[in-house]
């Protein structure tokens, strides 16, 4: 799995962003970003895009470790509820998949604000992910 | 409506990935964005994140110019299906509204790279916005 | 088109629920239901649920209209957002592509309640549609 | 919870598709329907409007039960991934609250077929319900 996560931190967007990757496992991943004031919206708190980015990525590396060699993952499309304003030290998205397919992975994530020792979901979303050829750029 | 253009240019997340205000009318509202390599995902495309950023922002922007004195807007839930690759030298996210009322406000917004003289659609979303009292920090 | 508005008629739940094809052209469907106390919930309203009926229907209609020979089309997801309380003496939905693809067609349909010469939008939905090969039953 | 239960009965639109309700706790819903060929969509799969229809109707329960006196739930919007061909004896979608708040009560579904022994999961909702007035009819 090293191979995947080195790959993973030359993602320029989320290096721009400072995301960094906990955890891979099959079907799971989870990654964090240590939040800072880049991340707010107009009332200090985390963007909900911001928000969307981690987990969308979670739900990709998730859905890439079930895919077949030669084969990479996009995002088709997401849905994302925003539950609550998004304060803290640090957010992790949590993405795990629903139901593995040859073409098509459903996945979902949840993202979490840590503060101290607490924990609270700020969205959940829920993705829809296909299997396609690696492009050729 | 320059005070909401001032407002906007100041929200930090929105500076930090570069993203300019465009136009804001009655139920609408467009921001751009210069496309860089701090917006890529592996394959050299736009982030799906920094999309439903543009997206998002424009959609909350539209609701907005309907808010009542006092009221701000926040992101109840949004929906976005990538289309293509985006690839190019400009993002667009065209937001409008689809029907407002009281507390919720049901927007839509498309989102098109910009090539030379080529527009193309590369993701659309549907989002609902809630009117809120204005967070006290 | 006409094999194709045959084929529709003879599917059981739309038979069960009133619904009448209206029209069809490429990237295009139009289905419209009459109204009567069957399709209500517990405040003499529409169900959502026979609103995404309809919806998703049209939606599937107006990818199968591109598909190739042999192919039909399944819905991988909808989302709706309900506008209104839909009261009414008939229920349309009108369906038309967004970006069609050979594995991938995003559709959208707007869902209207039409009571003498008044119509207005009661519900709107975004849907991904996946061309497959015809299932043998 | 009875009356809420004897309530539930009396929707026109579950009745017609023979819905029955099996239990409700709070902040939780599950709803139940003998699949027949009236819920058929053109391949033998229980249509996905159907589905909808179900996983809205638990969610919009689950909701109602955190709900104070005087008030009731309309769906503002749902979002939901079909996952495989839905073909079985029985359809029971299972309901849950993600978040709680005043207004706005975020929710999901799962909704399984079971045949004899097996029960295999259809499809997912991600649902917004909000806390409203009893509408007077």
């Amino acid at each position: 799995m090293t191979e995947l996560e080195e790959f993973i931190k030359k993602i320029p967007f989320l290096a721009h962003i400072n995301v960094e990757l906990v955890s891979i496992k099959e079907g799971y991943c989870e990654i964090l970003m240590p939040i800072s004031k880049i991340h707010f919206q107009q009332n200090g708190f985390v963007h909900a895009g911001v928000q969307s980015t981690l987990a969308d990525h979670a739900c990709g590396v998730a859905a890439a470790t079930i895919a077949p060699e030669g084969k990479t993952i996009l995002s088709i499309e997401f849905k994302m509820n925003m539950l609550r304003p998004a304060v803290g030290d640090q957010l992790i998205a949590i993405a795990k998949i629903v139901k593995g397919g040859k073409t098509i992975v459903v996945t979902e994530a949840e993202v979490f604000t840590i503060k101290g020792n607490e924990r609270k979901m700020v969205s959940k979303m829920q993705a829809t992910m296909m299997v396609v050829d690696i492009p050729k750029n």
